[in-house]
C-alpha cells in the first residue's frame, strides 16, 4: 500500500473543472452556498462519486456523504471531506481541494483494486463559509450537534430566504441523520504564510486555535485640540492606541501560538482638530491552549483597567465570541506526519489559526488535517493559488493516513 | 479714568438680544456667515453703533468698522473687535462677546463724556468661523493681506454660492479699503478649560499657538487574523497606534505649550478578523514657539521612520497646514495684565490654542486679547455658557487697556 500514489493530473483536472462552476474573470470562484451554482457544484461532485461507485446520501442540512463500503460491515466509516461553497470573491482551492482530494483517494483505491477494512466516505459540508447564511461551518456544526437542525434551517440570508427554502430550491434537503464517524481527515490550503515562507510542502496540523472576541467601547470626552492642555484631556484614541499595543504585546509574549488582532476601529467625532471622545474597537485573541487563552484575556482586562485610569477614560470590554481550542487526535496527527516522512516531503507541525469543518468534527470523532502551501498565504481572494505538486503531495499524504486508519 | 466701569447689565442685555437672531431651541445660536440671519445681526450692531454716535463703514469683504473720533485726528485708530457669525450649532458668546464688548467700551466712554486721543473703532470681521465658506478668519485675513480680496470673494459654499454673491445679497459688499490700525484688542471666551479649572477670571493672552497639520498614510498588508503569525504581520493599525502614543509623548515632553492630537483615523479593511493593511490618520501639532514646533515635527518624523521599520510598513507624512505661532505685543499684553491687577480680578498668563481674528491682526498692528472663562471649556456648541460677572470683568479690563493705549 505504501507504494500507492494518487493521480496528480486527474486531481488537478477535477479541481479545475469544478472551478469553472462560478468561475470569475480573474480566475477565482464565486459559488455561494445553496445557490444554483452551488447545486451545479454538488451535482458534479455526486456524478463523479457515482462514477467511482460510491453510494450517495444527503442529510437534513444538505451535507453530502459518498460512501465506499469496507470489508468490515460494522466499522464506522473513515470520512474525508471539506466544503464546496466559496466566498463571494473566493478561490479555486479553499474547500474544493479537501472534497476533490477525498474523491481522488477513492479513485486511486478503485484503480488499484484496494479494499479497506473500514468503509470510506467523502463528505461535502454545507455552508462552511458563512457568506450567505450565518453561522459559518453550519453543516459540520449541525452534524456535530453544535447547532440544532431547526435552528440552522430557519436562518435567513439578506433577502429573507431561509436555509430550508434554499435547500429545497436546489433539491438538497435530505433525510439522512447524523451517523457515527470512525475518523475524520481534511486536506486544505494553509490560508497563511508559514509553509511557503519555510519552503515546506506538508503542514501537520496539531489543532485549531481557540478564539475569544471582544467588542470594546472607550469613552472619554471630546475637546478642542487647540485650547485643551494635554494634562486635562480624556483622549479615547490615546487609550485605544495603548490597548492596541497591549494586544500586540500579549500576543507576542504569551506561548502556545498566541495571536492578537485589533482589526476594526471607529473614532468619534473623527475630526482633525478635536480630541476624540469615543472609540469603538474589536479585539481578537487566539491560542492553541484554553488556559493560556484565558490568561491572555485576564492580562488584557488588567491592562485595559490600567490604561483607563491613566487616560481618565472608561473602557468597556464585552466578549462576543468564544470558540475553544481544538486539539486533533494525536494518533491521526502522527499518521499524517509519518506519511509525509515516508513520502519524502518536507513537513512541519503547524496549527490552524482559522476554523474549519474539522474543528467541529473533532468534537465527535478522532480528527486530523493536512495543510499544503498557498501562494503568499492568500485566500478568500480570487488570486488564491496553489502549486500542482503541493496539491498532489497533500493528497498522497491523505491517502497514506487514510489507509493507515481504515486498514488495508 | 481708572474709576470708570462698564455697564454690566447693558452689555449682557445686548448679548442676549443679539443671541435671539438665529437663536436655537437649546439656547444656542445658528448665524452662519453672510446669511440673512447674519445680515440681521450686522444690522442690529450697526443700529446700536449709530445710536452711540459712531460712523460706520464696510470694506470689500464685508468687515464692519464703527468709528468714534479721537482728539488726535492723525492717530491710527485703536480697534476693538471680533466676529458676529457663528458655527451651525454655536453659542451666544463666541465672537459676539468681542464685538459687544467693544460697543460697551464706547457706550461707557460716551456716558462718562471721555474723549480719547486716538480714535476708537469697533470691528466685526466677516466669516471667522469658516463653517459656510473656507478659509476661516476670512475677513481679518483679507484685511491683514493674508488673502487677496479676489481670492476670498470667489470662494463658494456647498451650494455653489460665492462669497461675492452672498455679500451682495445681504447688502454688505462695501467700498472701504484696509486702513492703518494703531492697536487691536479682542475679548473672547477661552474655549478651553484652564481659567475655569483654576478659578481665574481673566486670561492674559500671550499669543496663539502655531499649528502644523499632517495627513498620514500607513501602508502595510491585509492578512487573516487567524493564520498569520505575529512575526510576519505588516499591521498598519499597530504602527498607527504607536504613532498616536508618540504624538502624545512629544506633546507632553516638549516645552512652550506643546500640544499634539490625532483626531481622525480610518482603518482598512476595518474587519474584526483581518489584520489592517492601511490606516489614514491626521496629526495636529501646536506650540507657542516656532523653533520648538519645528523640533516637534522633526521628532515626529524620526519616530515615524523608526515605527515604519519596526512594523514593516510604509509611513507617509504630508504637511497640509502650517500656521506660525503668533506672539502678541508685549506692551499691550502688559496693559491687559495691569488692568486685571488694578481691577482686583484673578488673572493668569495663557496662550490661545485656537486661532482668532487677532492672530491675523497681529501681523499688521500691536495686538492683545482678553480671555474670560466659559463653562466646562465648551464652545462651538449650543450649551456654550459664560457667567455675567466674567463677561463684565473682561469688558472692564478691555476698557482700561484700551484707554491706556488710546490715551485719555
Amino acid at each position: 500500500m505504501r507504494a500507492l500514489r494518487i493521480d496528480a493530473d486527474r486531481l488537478w483536472d477535477s479541481l479545475m473543472q469544478l472551478a469553472r462552476i462560478g468561475g470569475t474573470p480573474k480566475g477565482g470562484v464565486c459559488r455561494l452556498t445553496l445557490t444554483d451554482l452551488d447545486r451545479q457544484g454538488r451535482d458534479t461532485f455526486i456524478a463523479w462519486a457515482k462514477q467511482a461507485g460510491l453510494a450517495v446520501r444527503i442529510d437534513g442540512i444538505g451535507n453530502i456523504f459518498a460512501r465506499r463500503d469496507g470489508l468490515d460491515v460494522d466499522a464506522a466509516p473513515v470520512v474525508i471531506g471539506s466544503h464546496l461553497d466559496s466566498q463571494p470573491s473566493g478561490g479555486k482551492f479553499d474547500g474544493a481541494y479537501g472534497v476533490m482530494a477525498g474523491l481522488e483517494v477513492v479513485r486511486t483505491l478503485n484503480d488499484a483494486g484496494v479494499k479497506t477494512s473500514a468503509p470510506l466516505e467523502v463528505a461535502a459540508w454545507t455552508n462552511e463559509e458563512g457568506s450567505r447564511f450565518v453561522p459559518t461551518m453550519m453543516g459540520s456544526g449541525v452534524f456535530a450537534g453544535v447547532y440544532a437542525l431547526d435552528y440552522a434551517l430557519t436562518q435567513r440570508d439578506v433577502d429573507g430566504v431561509s436555509v430550508k427554502t434554499a435547500l429545497e430550491a436546489i433539491g438538497y434537503s435530505g433525510a439522512a441523520r447524523p451517523h457515527q464517524v470512525g475518523a475524520y481527515f481534511e486536506a486544505h490550503i494553509e490560508q497563511g504564510p508559514v509553509l511557503e515562507a519555510t519552503a515546506t510542502t506538508i503542514g501537520v496540523v496539531q489543532g485549531a486555535l481557540g478564539q475569544r472576541w471582544f467588542d470594546v467601547v472607550i469613552t472619554g470626552q471630546d475637546s478642542h485640540a487647540g485650547p485643551t492642555p494635554m494634562e486635562t484631556r480624556k483622549d479615547a484614541l490615546l487609550a485605544a492606541s495603548g490597548l492596541v499595543l497591549e494586544v500586540n504585546r500579549i500576543a507576542t509574549t504569551f506561548p502556545d501560538y498566541a495571536r492578537g488582532t485589533v482589526g476594526s476601529m471607529q473614532v468619534k467625532p473623527n475630526s482633525r482638530n478635536v480630541v476624540p471622545g469615543e472609540v469603538r474597537m474589536t479585539v481578537d485573541l487566539r491560542n492553541a491552549k484554553d488556559a493560556t487563552l484565558s490568561a491572555m484575556v485576564d492580562e488584557l482586562k488588567r491592562r485595559a483597567q490600567a490604561i483607563a485610569a491613566q487616560c481618565r477614560v472608561a473602557i468597556e470590554l464585552r466578549e462576543v465570541v468564544y470558540f475553544p481550542p481544538s486539539e486533533f487526535a494525536p494518533e491521526l496527527v502522527e499518521s499524517v506526519r509519518a506519511a509525509a516522512k515516508d513520502l519524502g516531503y518536507s513537513h512541519r507541525d503547524i496549527v490552524s489559526g482559522a476554523a474549519h469543518d474539522a474543528v467541529y468534527l473533532a468534537r465527535v470523532a478522532p480528527t486530523a488535517m493536512v495543510f499544503v502551501p498557498c501562494e503568499g498565504g492568500i485566500s478568500h481572494n480570487e488570486i488564491e493559488s496553489a502549486r500542482p505538486e503541493h496539491i498532489a503531495a497533500g493528497c498522497n499524504v491523505l491517502l497514506q493516513a487514510v489507509l493507515a486508519r481504515a486498514g488495508a
